[in-house]
């Protein structure tokens, strides 16, 4: 089997490489999986860099998600040939791996692409609009990092409920990528987003989305209405929040994080089950969709990342560690 | 009548003067009450600076608290010499005033420097106890200016709920004071705070109260256990909140902010009431007390705001527009 590990801490492109090895030994209980596909997510780069919650020991196999085809299991399991979700990494960008047979989730065969970024994504944006403002139809959110996967699902997400979106970006550039991907209102981020905001919407958003950090996360904060609420689920800019206290004393703003992690720690099995039905129908129907920039095989993971950490993208990167 | 106003916003000692001119009517429903003491707090001092949620049009009286004696009724209302707080300000660092007769709560004649601080300070600090976590006997709760009046009056109410305080100050020479005022444990502010704090505490704070904003925001936080949370009720130090994105997204930190007018606006009349009771109980017995550095009369209200700002002060600076 090859597999990518990092040795140390470090920029992904530098500090990954492919090693070959005997294929583990099958336990009672386990599964082999021959991986198909596995994106390139900002969490699996942050794990690398040494700056993600969970930090394994080094040195680590990398990639948190992925599919792939059951070909071997030891015991009580899914039928040979079954399209599997990997929900136990790290370990995905590899070309087969041995998982416990219950973390498994079996998917229709259908859009192999697609269905390999839904663990983490779809989940995230799905989270993001529910866990924390009981959003009504008509109601505003803002986000940021607009064009980004999580924020193309959140614009899905929203729109199926009836949630108007406004979306926000850095670069003029990336406008007409959100309009199209159904945003109400998109906005280039700067010193007077929120006056751009106010002048445009009939009302401030209720629910604001970060994946930013830095100066931009306030900026978002004060297009909020007050009693508002702000969420951070990344930090693209690697700069601490920045926020005018005004806005939490005299405004009454809520700020909050959301780690996927903490509910797949936290969240009952049900409850984690049912969420992601709920996404495999919204990818199946294509409801749910999050464009493709190109796929590597697992030989081009280092240029694979680079090409991820260029910023110029079209939409996401994937692995095909058994051929593209 | 003698009242203190501003025409501009600016630093207080520059732009409050002293105005005399006729006593206004008093309407029918209207009291007249004679000013004994008013405290100098740090609301006072961002309203007149312009930096406040509240701007009255200029010019405008100032002072947003005080205590008094009811001098004059027309119509229902408290019998002459009630003494009376004042909770429908601004305008309290006058010589006398004329408010709704409804608006002033009725004291008994006791400890007028002491009542006169009630109605913002100790209300603030039993709001902030309260309205955010269930604290439990034995948690930990940890606060910046912990010597300021809130922070002392914060640890006054923690201890009586045997809530365990860890103070954090800004000066080595500020540790006495605070430990001297009942907390459990006393840090002086710095890069090493959640350290020293892990170091020396049997448990995670699961509360922290900020009134300073800035870097010292985001060190407070880092003590704080996964789950808790930080509620802004101050900026001192004139800075924006500065917080790392991975207390809100890995550590699930919650931000709020408390400001005592949104509580004013939207709490049921009854509940008010209520607290405001258990605050004047408290401070008649002694459990609330916060001490007083100098009273000043209306007439050295200038020189009352340079004492004020000058930062070394032993507590409280109260006017007495009627005489010490």
């Amino acid at each position: 089997m090859k597999q990518a590990i990092y040795r140390t801490h470090g920029s992904p492109a530098d500090v990954i490489e492919l090693t070959e090895e005997p294929s583990e030994d099958l336990q009672p209980g386990h599964t082999r999986v021959k991986i198909l596909r596995s994106p390139i997510n900002p969490s699996d780069v942050a794990q690398i860099e040494g700056v993600y919650g969970l930090q394994p020991p080094l040195p680590a196999p990398a990639g948190m998600e992925g599919i792939g085809e059951v070909v071997e299991v030891n015991g009580e399991g899914h039928a040979l040939g079954t399209l599997v979700l990997l929900t136990d990494p790290p370990g995905a960008w590899s070309t087969e791996r041995v998982f416990p047979s219950e973390t498994l989730v079996a998917v229709p065969h259908a859009d192999v692409d697609q269905l390999s970024m839904l663990t983490v994504n779809p989940a995230t944006a799905y989270l993001l609009l529910t866990q924390y403002v009981d959003l009504k139809e008509g109601d505003w959110l803002i986000q940021s990092a607009a064009n980004s996967a999580v924020g193309r699902y959140v614009t899905q997400l929203a729109k199926s409920r009836g949630i108007r979106v406004a979306s926000v970006v850095r670069r003029e550039s990336a406008l007409a990528d959100v309009k199209k991907a159904g945003c109400d209102a998109a906005f280039v981020d700067g010193p007077d987003l929120a006056e751009q905001v106010a002048a445009q919407l009939d009302q401030e958003p209720v629910l604001a989305l970060d994946a930013v950090a830095g100066e931009a996360f306030g900026r978002l904060a004060s297009t909020l209405r007050p009693g508002g609420t702000v969420v951070s689920y990344g930090g693209m800019s690697y700069q601490p929040v920045v926020v005018p206290d005004n806005l939490l004393i005299f405004k009454n703003i809520t700020m909050r994080g959301f780690w996927l992690v903490n509910w797949l720690m936290s969240a009952a099995r049900e409850e984690q089950q049912r969420v992601y039905q709920e996404l495999t129908g919204l990818i199946l129907s294509g409801a749910l969709h999050a464009p493709i920039d190109r796929v590597f095989p697992l030989e081009g993971v280092n240029e694979a990342l680079v090409h991820t950490l260029k910023g110029s993208r079209s939409g996401k990167v994937l692995l095909a560690p058994n051929g593209v």
